[in-house]
């Protein structure tokens, strides 16, 4: 089975590919044969030991994606965008790459004859724009507050369309926050939510710009690449025409993650979080999303770790070999 | 003030641009200056006391966009689409005209410097798609289940996000369906529902392929031209971030329909209505929606009529010059 991966070089990209170089599958199905593609090129599973290509590829130029689909790939799971910030600052750039690219890699396969690949799509919380009910259901219209929330649904739109015609038999994961993202700190608003977990743990200071009864909705990289994994091989059948699905995660308080903390890493990890309010990120923040309700998910085999503390073990585990800080 | 009508040889486009023939004016603002576009050559408001242009144009080819929007028109009413039969049975002709003409239009707006007008978007109840609830609340999710359906929805992403933006006011009214349809009888899946009114009102023969206890959503022609009035002299600001609202209407069952028939005409006319039951259009309009909470609406200011029977006199009155047929 050929698996191609489109923005195969980052972050969930990176852990995935290593996951099927490690295990020879996605799910529960044999990979003989793994493309990973991106604008730079992808690094990841050297070790693979079928066959790997790695392709430096840009969606939004002409005759990339129908050489993409040449080969045929059985599953393509399509991770390219560009992200939020960005996707917001420079107009032209997010929608040419996260809907044309997305639209130009799509009539790719539905005008191959013959062909209706299983493909993954990632989407975004960000599909989604407050004012928000408490805990958001699974049939909450679709008002996104950003170009990059636009394009997520434009491309969920299309996912379902071009699925329900036969060209593709696709899937639509809306990813929670992912946390701990692995790495140096960055500047997104997100940014935090990583961030006062991975330096403590890393036995550097962190900061925290917002109060702690702020609630935000997160699942770890590992849980991102399971959600890839089942959405990869699931049985379609059961989503329906509603081919989009919220990914369950865990609604936690700021307070809560620093609990879970606390309790996996002890007192003195936790007193390396230094609170120095940041009134503009407190103001992104809280026209974020705080709570799903995911039982849709959760009927059709997609799994999120259940509490904090799980989140931040999954971390020391996969990120640090199993090695708290000392003291 | 400029008006500008795109779509102007339609059945609403058309009823629009008399009636502004003949008041001079779009809601409560005067109109000096009005330019009908069609891929055909608008007839209407050949008697307009102002300016009157009528404009050939297809969005979809290069540079119309941009023609269009060179005299800068204050409003811009966008009514120009092929119809749900068609998207759907020629894929790429629905993308290309509803979608990218729709974008076309858009970006031709972004990209004037300091030009930012009123926008009244003509978008649908096909962005929703079955399984409903008995009533379709206004944070009900958009998941359409024709081509049709995804691009306007699409379209109404747009103009959300464009709005946002500030390169457009834009307002997006999701029709009912339109009934009285003036005219002959057609061979959409809809058709029955004014033609079973309009065939018996003019003394002829109707087919009613339908159960009785069919529910849908309806408004009168009149009230769609309403609609697009207020949509586009209303103060904005009340949208806040999302600016595509579901138009009130009448819900009514093919039974409610002919009793408001016998009351406003007869019984001979009514004795009109002949059944002949079709599975299939059965099957089509079981899948469509039956009533909507339409607060939202109402509390913008938008109206339609509070039932059936004056919508048949509002048929009556407009195009049968109040006449009921003899007997």
């Amino acid at each position: 089975m050929h698996l191609l991966i489109i923005g195969a070089a980052g972050m969930i990209g990176r852990k995935l590919a290593e996951r099927v170089a490690v295990t020879g599958r996605i799910g529960d199905r044999a990979v003989d044969t793994l493309t990973l593609a991106d604008v730079v090129e992808p690094e990841a599973a050297q070790d693979f030991a079928g066959t790997r290509h790695a392709v430096t590829a840009d969606l939004t130029e002409p005759g990339t994606a129908e050489r993409l689909i040449g080969a045929r790939p059985d599953i393509v799971v399509h991770l390219a965008a560009i992200v939020s910030g960005e996707a917001e600052a420079d107009f032209d750039k997010g929608y040419r790459i996260n809907l044309d690219g997305t639209r130009a890699l799509f009539d790719a396969i539905r005008l191959t004859d013959g062909y209706a690949p299983r493909v993954v799509y990632a989407s975004s919380l960000a599909v989604f724009g407050a004012p928000f009910p408490d805990v958001i259901a699974d049939d909450f219209h679709l008002t996104p507050l950003t170009s990059y929330g636009t394009q997520k649904v434009m491309g969920e739109l299309l996912l379902d369309d071009y699925s329900r015609r036969g060209f593709m038999d696709g899937v639509g994961i809306r990813f929670p926050t992912i946390c701990i993202r692995p790495g140096r700190p960055n500047k997104a608003a997100s940014g935090f939510f990583s961030g006062i977990l991975r330096e403590p743990l890393n036995g550097q200071e962190a900061v925290l710009p917002v109060d702690e009864d702020v609630r935000h909705w997160h699942a770890s990289p590992r849980s991102a690449v399971g959600f890839i994994e089942h959405a990869a091989t699931m049985d379609t059948a059961a989503l329906g025409s509603r081919r989009n699905v919220t990914m369950p995660g865990v609604s936690a308080t700021v307070g809560d993650q620093i609990k879970a903390l606390r309790q996996v890493a002890g007192d003195a990890t936790a007193a390396l979080i230094r609170r120095e309010p940041d009134p503009t990120i407190a103001r992104i923040v809280g026209g974020w999303p705080r709570d799903f309700d995911t039982a849709r998910a959760r009927d059709l085999g997609f799994r999120a770790e259940t509490s904090f503390r799980e989140i931040i073990e999954v971390y020391v585990e996969d990120e640090l070999d199993g090695k708290l800080p000392s003291g």
